[in-house]
Order: structure tokens, then sequence, then C-alpha cells
């Protein structure tokens, strides 16, 4: 099977990840719980992860790097934790589920909210955040690349409005953690929200939220914390603020290596091999007739996604046949992004979606477009 | 090390649980999101490990197993999704901060709670459910066993409770889910919330809730569902309703592994070995002078849970040295426990807590009481 649907989550992982995983299983105790040396290691081994991810997003503290089991907890923990009845709040069209449905939920509860609208090629129009600022508006969350068509949003403009206008940002970095330059204090970033089974090739189960200082959350889920045990809420300090229970200490050293393995290779290098083969394939796929290919390629950067459709198909019959005669893993369908599927017109049939991570070759690229290339003949 | 803190996280996981969080992490993809082999593999997996639980529990449907990080999101989604301003509910002095913290903010939201109180030996009378019952009690959320001392609390009793007076039964497993007998149907239980790294010894970053027909609970956590894209609200539909953003598929390939090893070995051959150690170690230190060991070891049924204190020594300065000069892995302090240790008269100094679990053995258990002796003889 050829996996391209690393915007899922990538596959496989880094060598040295599952062993990572697997010696942590077997040998730490629970971090923050303790002070055998089981304990300590589990705690060691975290707060390390903590450190390397503080440096990645530029975070001013590796104590305000709190973990989550995905982006979308990390979302509902910043969105519901900082904002609330009566504020007005900015997001964009291109943004998924995870950020909408918390959004859509906060303004059930009495908080306004408008989004920058994509045009039909994707495109949003930066001026359109000044059109809808409003007296109230308190922040912009937003999503700094489309998980459908790869678009990024230019986040050093959002990060400079933010500022300008004393707005609080909530950063939706899932498809592009550890790929793409983020730096919560030259960017004016007030919380980034990452995946760690995306694109920093972690395990299911890792992710969180790295927040700025001055950023003060009110806690999602209160419970056990190791510390203060007497308090009847939940510690003040963070991360303990925003951790309740027992941390998934398994998973975060998997991801620690991860860390490791994306630093060796190079970052660069990492997004210049994904964005080369998904650049290949668009150049095979784009010339093809009845390929309709969504997304702004005019643009160098952006994440190593190809969407497309054939002729009048339904994307999930083209991911079906991809799957079946071709061996070719793709993910059809919504991709939990709604509001672009509605801007792209693709709202009926969706969208088949092609995505890279490190481990995949030119050659399973070229297999890939010219699967594509023989379902298009044959549609037409 | 001889490891005696597996009431904090069981240690080390038995053979077959890395092997498969390892196998998960190079073959699946994302479950619920996709149609392809690997996504479908992951899929399959997920769900039939909801399936084994579902019946560990006596969980009406599958698909009523809702996958958390850990038991104290279970207990977090339960208590705020079904509770709220008005009601009163009815709790006891055994809790973990897991539950304790949930309750006294949905007190701070507007509701009334009141715990049935522990006794100077931690015992709890059960005529206190009918006396601090009121016309607006809503629910019982209570323990099933103390991670203080290992103390269970009657379900089936609290269960006909809650039957008889039309009561939701929220119960926290964290402490005996896979060990002792809990099941849905007969004890009358809405919810059962449980973790997956301790007694069903999987993965760290596992756990959830079993949720009973009739009972809808409010979705906590809203995001990507893989489902229902175009609904600005979570799908009603569980387990989707409670599960928001990327399940952990590695990290539940785990704790399948683990249930099917409990499963082979017996749960009640599990838990005959681990309170069999629990009940040696015990009847060696309760005869030492100088040592004060708490909870009811008249009743049999305990879980593996002996804590006690030696002289007026300080409990962490004893768990130092039994890590440091004994090499044994113990926890001292408030265990998240604080009601249980004012109870115990144990607030100012803790208590120092042994916790078995099934690869634990003899020999560990007569070095561990050995241990204690040595160091109460050196007290007096």
């Amino acid at each position: 099977m050829i996996y391209l649907d690393n915007a899922a989550t990538t596959r496989p992982k880094p060598p040295g990840v599952a062993e990572a995983v697997a010696a942590a299983m077997n040998e730490y105790g629970n971090s923050g719980r303790g002070t055998h040396p089981e304990a300590l290691e589990a705690a060691r081994s975290v707060y390390g992860v903590r450190q390397t991810l503080a440096s990645l997003f530029g975070c001013p503290r590796a104590d305000r790097v709190a973990f989550t089991p995905n982006s979308t907890m990390a979302l509902n923990v910043a969105v519901s934790g900082l904002l609330g009845p009566g504020d007005h709040v900015l997001s964009t069209d291109l943004e998924h589920n995870s950020v909408l449905r918390p959004l859509y939920r906060l303004r059930s509860q009495g908080a306004e909210v408008d989004f920058v609208p994509a045009d039909r090629q994707g495109r949003i129009d930066y001026a359109d955040f000044d059109r809808l600022l409003r007296p109230n508006t308190k922040a912009v969350v937003c999503t700094h690349g489309s998980n459908l068509t790869g678009d990024l949003v230019d986040i050093g403009w959002v990060g400079d409005f933010c500022r300008r206008h004393g707005l609080l940002f909530i950063l939706d970095a899932s498809q592009t953690a550890g790929v793409f330059p983020i730096d919560m204090r030259k960017q004016h970033i007030s919380v980034v929200c990452f995946t760690g089974h995306k694109s920093l090739m972690g395990p299911q189960g890792t992710g969180g939220l790295c927040v700025g200082e001055e950023v003060e959350i009110r806690p999602f889920a209160v419970g056990g914390t190791g510390v203060q045990s007497y308090s009847e809420t939940q510690p003040e300090a963070y991360p303990t603020r925003l951790e309740a229970g027992t941390l998934n200490s398994h998973g975060i050293a998997g991801l620690g290596a991860a860390l490791m393995f994306l630093e060796r290779i190079g970052w660069d290098a990492v997004r210049a091999h994904e964005n080369a083969l998904a650049r290949r394939f668009y150049e095979s796929v784009k010339i093809l007739p009845g390929v309709k290919v969504y997304g702004d390629f005019t643009v160098q950067e952006r994440a190593p996604i190809v969407t497309l459709n054939i002729a009048d198909l339904d994307s999930s019959e083209v991911a079906d046949e991809l799957a079946e005669r071709f061996q070719i893993a793709t993910r059809p369908g919504a991709h939990c992004a709604p509001r672009l599927h509605r801007a792209l017109g693709t709202e009926d049939r969706g969208a088949v979606r092609f995505s890279w991570s490190y481990f995949n070759t030119e050659a399973e690229t070229d297999a890939a477009a010219e699967a594509v290339r023989t379902l298009a003949e044959e549609a037409l």
C-alpha cells in the first residue's frame, strides 16, 4: 500500500519512536506522582519534551507547554478558557471542525463569531480581518494551514494584526507544527495548539498547547494533579493548571523521539522533501483532462497536500478505486472542513486528498499520479 | 528496584502490550478517518477493544464505550455532562481529586454536594446515604475503591440505593477496573469511568467511560469527528458524541493486548495473586511496634493497597528512605485524597502507600516488609 493520507496521521513513524514508547511502558512510573526513580524518570522525560517543544515554537517557558491527547482538546481548552459571552471572535473559512465546533458552541453561549470568507479558489483576503473587526473583538482563532487544500495562512500578518489591535491569537498548528516556522514571540501568538501524530511524527494520543506569558487560561478539565492536593480548585501554576489526571508519558516519550529525528534530519530538509513530492504530483496531475485541483499553487510555501476531483465522480468512489485497484491510501469526503468545501463548491461530492510525509518516495508519488491519469481517462 | 507503586500506574506492562502499541504505530492510519485499509485496521482494532470493555463492565452496547486519555477526563465528561446548577449530588470522603474537583466546580456553578463522611478508620456508614438524600438529589458520584487505603465501596448497595431513588450512579473505577466485578446492569450503574494504565495494565493515555442506555451526556470537548462534518454541533450518536479529535488508537491497541492478557490469566487469578501479596505484607507489618496501618482489613475483598506510617516520621521521609536505601518504590503524601487524609488524621504528614500488581512476587513483598521493620526499629 502506498500511504498518502499523512495529513490524517503520519505513517510510518520514524525509527526509534516505537522503541521509545515501548521502553517508557516498561520503565516509567507515573510522571508527577511520587519521587521514586521510576516516577522521576517519567517526569524528566516529559519535561525534556516540554523544553524541546517550547524551543520549537518560541514559547517563553517550558512549563507553559501543557499536554493534551490531541489538538482538538488543546483548541477546546484555549477557546473555552479564554473566551466567553459578549466576546467577538474572528476566524476563517479554512478551519477544521476542531476550531469551528468550539467556536459555534461559544456562539451558542453568547459570543459573536465572524469568518473571513474563502473565495472559489479557497483564498482569503486579509483586508477582511480589518473589515470584520469590532470594538468587542477579543481574539483571532485560525489555522496555520488548511487540512483540505494545504494553503497556508500568513501567521506573521495575523499576529501583527492581533498585536496592533490588542487581540489574543489562538493558532491551530495541526497541519504545520514542526515543518513550518512558528515563533510565538516574533509572530505574537498567544496560544499554539498542536498535535503530535501528524507532522511531528509522534504517536497518537499526544498533543498540547503552548501558552504565552500573560495569557491566563481557565482550566477545562479539573482533577488530580499530584500537587496542592488540599486545594479545592485546580492549581494556578502551569502546566498543572491545564493537565488534570495522569499524563500519557509513554506517548510523550515517543513524541520526544520523533522530535529528535526531525531535528537530526532538519526541519528544512523534511519540508523540502515533502513539498518536492507534492509539487511533483501536482505538476503531473494538473494537466490531466478532467482533473480539477483545489488550492493555490502559485505560492511555493504550502503544506504537502494536493486535493482534487476527477470528472464528475464522487470523491469516495475515486478514493475507493485508488485503494482497491492501485493500493493507494487517500482521504475523500469532507475532511471536517465544511466551510471551505462550501466555498470551493465541493460540498456535494467532497474531494480526494493526497498528503505526503518524509517517508514517501518519488516512485510512490509517480504511481499515484499515474493512477489518477488512468482514472481520469476512464472517466472521460 | 522493587516497584510497589502500582496504584499510581502498573509497571511493567504484560508481555505483548508494548509490541501491540509498536505494531499499531507502524501500521494504523487514523481510526474513523477514511476507508483505506490502514484507517479501517485502526477502526476495527478500536472497536474490538470497545467490545471487550463493554463485555467486561456489562455495558449494554459497545458503541457506548467512549475513549478518553484518562479516568479524570472521563469523570469530567460525566459530571459536567449530566449535572448542573440546582442539582444535589451525593459523594463520599473516600474520593480522589478526580471526583472531588469536578464536584467542587459543579458546586461553584450552583449545584449542591454532600459527602458521606469517613470515620477515623476510613469507613463509611451506608445509612448516611439515606440521611443525606434530598428531593433534588440527582446522582451519586463515588469511587469503587479508595486509592489511599484500598477499601472498597459496596457498589451493589449504592446501585440499589440509586435505583430505589431514581438517581444516576457515576462510578470511578480507577482502582478496580478489570480486577473486581463491575456489572452496569446488575449494579444499576449509569456511567463507569475507568483508566487503562492501572489495573487494566494498559498504556498511559488510555481510559474512558461506559454509558448506560437512556443516559444522555452533553459533550465536553467538541471538534472533528469524521462523520456529519456539516453539522455545527457534535454528532448525537455515541461514541462520537464524546470523542472529538483523533483517538489514541496506538494506546488503545496496547490496552486491547493488556485485556487479552488479563483474560488469559483470569481476572480472579490476578486478583487472588495481588491480594495474597498485599495481605502477606499487611500481616507482617501490622504487628510491628510504631507502625500504623490505615484502612479496614477485617474485610477480605479489598484493592491490593497497604498504607501506613512509621512512628512520627513524615511519609515523604519514609518513602525516600525506602527508595534510596532499599530500592523500593512507594508513594507518600496526599495521594490526591484530601478528605480521607483529614478523616484519618494524616493531613499533616500524609502516609506511605504500598500497592501491588500481578508481576510482584512474594520475595519483593517480604523485602518490603523487612524494610519497614528496619525503619520502624530505627525510629523507636
